[in-house]
């Protein structure tokens, strides 16, 4: 049995204050609903409250709807957003690549033996070498070549291939453009990128020969939502990878494929089970 | 400012219903107790929900007795036991120890620096040589010798420096002496034994040169509650260390040194921070 | 430009006596090969020496089989054994799985985009549920159905494939046969399997499942050469990953399979490029 | 018995030319010099090759005076720079602290266990604090204090018991004083700095408060060699710890310290056992 076959999960944000926790637990309470897993935290500085709560409805005729419009009454008035995500669900996604293949084919693979509760409604590319691994995996693949002229008509098509397929999650598997500012801005909050260094350190292009030339012993990569300041966005999950003077810049890219590949993974599981919560600049993040 | 000045914790467990969270919870709530930190975790297997609340009074007037005495009425309708600790409580502890210093040393460190909630009130060893240090840091040295003949003659004046020093919690850093079976059950859920290896693997005596006979190509170290059978008390964490062809079994015995030391403080700070909970003969941990 | 695109491996070992090294490093000098990377190693212990060079004929005309015969006459001497292997070599395997598809879809993909130098002849299993995977890399699938009643006959078909393809490495990628005793001595040092515990913690079968029962904080997996007996060949690489209370069986088995798949990856790639020596139960390794 | 007991260490580097291990290996023979250990490495990119020797004079009446002269000679030819380390050689250093005194602690463990093949002639410091520490275990204790006006005058006190000491290392455990160019050039390649972040991510001052406001998931330490560019000088070793949003500033510092300690004594123990070979602004490393 899958552990989410029967649970619901809970995700919530509000100001922090007296009774923040007492206002979800109650109401489950209420409502018959057995709280398997829950984390929460006040964080003193952002003055912040985040929980998460895994249930399990325990009284038949537990209907989501009545659920969510009761529980929105109480929660408005700690200010308190909060997401509901019934067991089972598949979150959909679109995936943004450019040629380099390791970490679309790391998430399809997790994608196809439901390691991931996604659903990948869509592959975006500004270039055709991928669509045969697409297409084995009878995923639509849309190529929207760019170029410096055309970037705004591209990022035009792009976004009407995400609106389209009804994306929650804009996964940026190795895509080597950089979004507008206006793309930034309408996916902030939902979509990740991943970095080949570990931010802040290699900003920009090809972390990796810069990696070398400071001659660092530790490579990484880093999973975080894109905002509009190019790879400052809030972190998401970091991953490490020791090396040494007999590396090359060559053999920093290759070996950087599986660490690149784990962190992103990790950063969508995250996202997907929602365990991440935004924190202005940074995130709150309950991991299981 | 350290994080547990103002912070008090509560560590709670019961069998699983509905309701558990809903206990703590609200009557946190009714006492005007803000929860900065919560965890809870419901064991489907062995049917047990586990729950470690950081909260801060926010009314004046706060009185531990009479809250202590007023939750425990609700908490017995769950069949549940608590422990509440207050800020800046100290842990007494009592460390056990042979011969090698490493374990001792690291601990005394964290203590005199504060980086432990402990206070360590008595070392007890069945050798000398390690005195000089313990006064040092100014702390009684009880030099028991042992042998096959004085053994539980030897473990009754341990038991009695144990009981005399108020210790709620005993460390066996590096303490060579297998315990009798009596002591063990005596301590059970109070004593934590440091074992250099990665548990089950290696049991018993010299596991380093156990694992160099394997060849394995990681060592590493576990921190455990002991009970009455050797080297088979409830986990708390493990630590692991790469090694190689070139490390012959004294070198493994050098490298070993630290992820002990670190393996070990970290399983006390876990237990004194009241993260670590019994659940038959495993733990649940909420970590930081 | 890839590493090995002009440089020659030589790995050697012989008993340990005065001379080991000068025996390797001049006569390259005297062939005008210039040495990249060199690592030796004498084991005290088992008074054996091994040494993997890295070296670039820099006069033309460079001749392997005129080499190999020479320095065949001087290693000799040394009671020396060696191996040569030319730039860009790719050794050819046989993959040998069961259902589980991770460790198989990761060697293809390492394959397919040449980050292995293996060439995969054949994919062999007891189930048609992987065939179609073999087919899209364009890879001949086996399927040898086995019960307790055909066993050797099915190994006998197994053997032919392997000895037709002219296998040098078999790969066990999660092939959940026990093979003979006979089998197993075929295919001593040039049979890798991957078993998913830290061995020799939990050998047998379902090490998840005795990793859970144990409460074990860390879970891990172990590549080996596979001898006849079962789960304690030579190890080669092991790989570890932190697990929790909240991790049932089948979570240790999910999280355990990223690690398996990188183990297993790392293990290959040790042995196709000469830097895995056995050194009776134990290997040595030369790692990059 | 201790690895190094009858071992001989030779370290040596030139530019890259043919029979540059030749050299080493053949003289080496000649002189009945068994290797024990050996690596090499041709840099491609710097042109520069590095080897390092581990061997044992296996004949009566090895002088390493005269094996020392006949070997200059022939390194001449190659250009070759090298370093000749007898068998137990504790190599004499001087430690600079300010306040913290958890790499000192650690240090001072290390030494006083003979873990580390130094000797530690004197400890200085901006502060009075550690004084007692370092009385504890009989080391020379300067207390120089230092203001803006003053740094000159206290510099010039330093360097006196620098030279006066016979250091070959001086270890910069969290000496919170940038040093002057001049010092730092004095002291290029012999003194270790550690740096509390993973450079060259967070420079500067309160590394763990900027590695706070960035959110970043993984936090480090770095042991770098000083040069007069503040933190920038070569890297040898780099630690990582994972945090989380929890951890506050004053918990990353915290929780800083070990991998501090940890990576601060790695660097030192590869600098002793002349592991480490500087290769412009990068470093070769010879890890066991």
């Amino acid at each position: 049995m899958n552990r989410y076959d029967d649970i619901w999960i809970m995700a919530a944000q509000c100001p922090s204050r007296l009774g923040t926790v007492d206002v979800v637990t109650r109401f489950l309470k209420e409502r018959g609903c057995y709280i398997t897993e829950q984390q929460s935290f006040d964080d003193r500085l952002s003055g912040r409250f985040f929980i998460r709560t895994e249930f399990r409805p325990e009284e038949a005729g537990f209907d989501a709807a009545v659920f969510q419009t009761a529980f929105a009454e109480r929660a408005a008035e700690f200010g308190m957003s909060f997401e509901l995500t019934p067991p089972g669900r598949l979150m959909p996604v679109v995936i943004m690549v450019s040629k380099a293949d390791h970490c679309l084919n790391d998430l399809l693979y997790r994608y196809r033996t439901g390691q991931l509760p996604i659903e990948i409604r869509a592959i975006v590319s500004n270039h055709p070498d991928l669509a045969s691994l697409a297409e084995w995996h009878g995923i639509p693949y849309h190529h929207f070549p760019i170029t410096a002229q055309t970037k705004s008509e591209q990022e035009a098509l792009v976004r009407e291939v995400i609106d389209a397929s009804g994306a929650e999650l804009v996964i940026l598997a190795r895509y080597m453009q950089v979004l507008s500012s206006e793309m930034c801005t309408r996916l902030s909050g939902r979509a990740i990128n991943i970095h080949h260094s570990l931010l802040p350190g290699f900003k920009g292009a090809r972390p990796y020969h810069q990696a070398y030339e400071k001659g660092v012993k530790l490579v990484g990569a880093t999973a975080h939502y894109i905002n509009d300041d190019l790879d400052e966005g809030p972190i998401i999950t970091q991953g490490v990878e020791p090396v040494g003077h007999a590396d090359y810049p060559e053999d920093l890219v290759a070996k950087g494929r599986d660490i690149e590949c784990l962190t992103l993974a990790r950063a969508v599981a995250l996202h997907v089970e929602r365990r991440v919560f935004l924190n202005t600049s940074r995130t709150v993040i309950f991991e299981r």
